[in-house]
């Protein structure tokens, strides 16, 4: 099967290259594309390096699957290019934000909502990465209790923003003074932490916020449940942890709670201690931990859940994506 | 007056000694203790040097007023010494734990419960330091508008941890392997957060997040708030941030909560833009910005807040407390 990648020379586009190999998807041939200033480079797949080519509309004959990797919140390729890959018959599987809450575009995370892939349109948008973590933790919950509320607030690492993310947060753990010219973020990270992701817009929350609340409601079919969001940015190169804080519909033990948990799938629940960011950087699952009842609410519970952004926040969810439209032959 | 402080040498007695003198404290005579290790060591104050010895429990006979600085959590020498201060004349203000919750014990942030200081018995306790920006915060809204639920996460800098902490985050950053041999944390916390404060307390929370309940009710008088905490720790150095959010017993406007906020004694609020702890580390009071309504619940709203954890946390606020003991008359 061809396949093809646009952004390939960005940190989740390298991602995605690791989990098409670890995930052993059938790719035959593969095309890399990057932006005018990184096309050229080469880049590492199944012992080879392939060269990443500009991107024009015409790239895309012949290909059934291209992936779009943009990095939390970038206003990707897609717009662009995305119409034109599917007229020339692919699917396409896009990591930016552009078209995820367009009615016709299914919103996915395979362990959660595989069914939205029926009757797709062409084009399959993979949900932001703290939506990710979010839904795949607690979708079990709201299968079989009900989700009224969530309270979430992240502790989201420097990666989400990209390769400038990264070199930001290393440039000014190096200096005191920051020497990047470009710095990704409107105040200094090293030593100290941001409640902005993204741009303010309606109502004082931020894009990453809003993310939040309509892609849970999308993907979990409900409407009615509440998302009050927090976004936060904080000294780690990679993985995004968030303190949740949920009302079931129905009374619930802890106990039922946990088995709810340890046996969702893709997640690893600990019912004892706990874990950080910097343990599960480079795995694929979501990491749930800290599961607790409210002492005073009946209906309330909080976890902790921790995952990799730029692989089940982002690459590794894309790939399961495609191996769903592959085995059930939606891919033509 | 002659005072002493206990603890002298550590991050909070260096603090409580900054504050006696930046407050303008009418100190006459000042007694510093430390513990064997460090006693010897000589700390400024207003231009001198003054030797910290080793604390016993004659040490106190004439002093009327006594600072015991343990830090976050610590178990302080205020068990061993404090009715020994007492019993000597002196008023004991306690930034330990160790006398919180005792029913005869004042609790007191200053603009929030000064009259709890009326009548009290010798010894008033200094409220955590995640505990004390909180009520700062949200007591001007407890008091006009009722205070139904909390539910907060917060992300607390290594310094409330004390000198270990920061020497943890400090070693743990200049060597990839921590070369710290007995580290202040479970976790490596350089580039990494640590979901848990404290030990491992009753129905899975930890002692942090059981304090921010119990002392967020004393101080407002009000047991029937419920407050859901998740305490986590990330690697800034000094200064603590809270994601807050909460429920009021009577319906209110956007613009009712902001001019609540913005004539909170103690509290800088920005309507527009926010505070990171890089920022305020140094200032005294507590930083509130991001305030907005919840969208879908008309009683409630979230907010950002950050204070300095070593001032306004600790050192600041029990000055303050001296302050408000030695203009009511109400230290021997």
């Amino acid at each position: 099967m061809a396949v093809g990648l646009v952004g390939a020379t960005g940190l989740v586009g390298r991602s995605i290259l690791q989990a098409l190999e670890q995930q052993r998807f059938p790719v035959g041939e593969l095309r890399l594309w990057a932006g005018r200033r990184s096309a050229g480079r080469r880049l590492p797949f199944r012992g080879r390096r392939i060269r990443a080519r500009e991107l024009g509309p015409s790239e895309f004959a012949g290909c059934r699957l291209v992936f779009f990797s943009g990095t939390e919140g970038e206003k990707g390729a897609s717009r662009a290019f995305a119409r034109a890959a599917i007229d020339a018959g692919a699917v396409v599987i896009d990591n930016g934000a552009d078209y995820r809450m367009e009615p016709w575009v299914p919103l996915v995370v395979p362990e959660v909502n595989p069914g939205d892939l029926k009757g797709h349109r062409g084009l399959i948008a993979n949900p932001n990465c703290s939506t990710i973590q979010l839904v795949a933790a607690l979708a079990p919950v709201h299968r079989r209790l009900g989700l009224k509320r969530i309270v979430v607030s992240t502790y989201q690492s420097v990666s989400g923003a990209g390769r400038a993310g990264l070199e930001t947060l290393r440039d000014e753990m190096q200096n005191a003074k920051c020497r990047n010219q470009n710095p990704a973020f409107d105040r200094p990270i090293a030593g100290n932490v941001i409640p902005q992701i993204g741009d303010f817009g309606d109502s004082g929350y931020t894009a990453e916020e809003w993310k939040m609340v309509h892609e849970t409601r999308k993907i979990l079919h409900d409407s009615r449940i509440t998302v009050n969001a927090t976004a936060v940015r904080v000294p780690v190169e990679v993985g995004h942890a968030e303190s949740i804080y949920f009302e079931t519909g129905e009374k619930a033990s802890l106990g039922r709670l946990e088995r709810l948990l340890s046996r969702a799938p893709g997640v690893v629940f600990s019912k004892n201690g706990y874990h950080t960011p910097a343990e599960i950087a480079g795995r694929d699952q979501v990491f749930v931990s800290r599961l607790r009842a409210d002492p005073q609410n009946p209906r309330a519970f909080s976890l902790w859940c921790v995952a990799d952004n730029l692989r089940k926040g982002a690459a590794a969810n894309a790939v399961q994506i495609a191996w769903l439209l592959y085995k059930n032959r939606m891919i033509n």
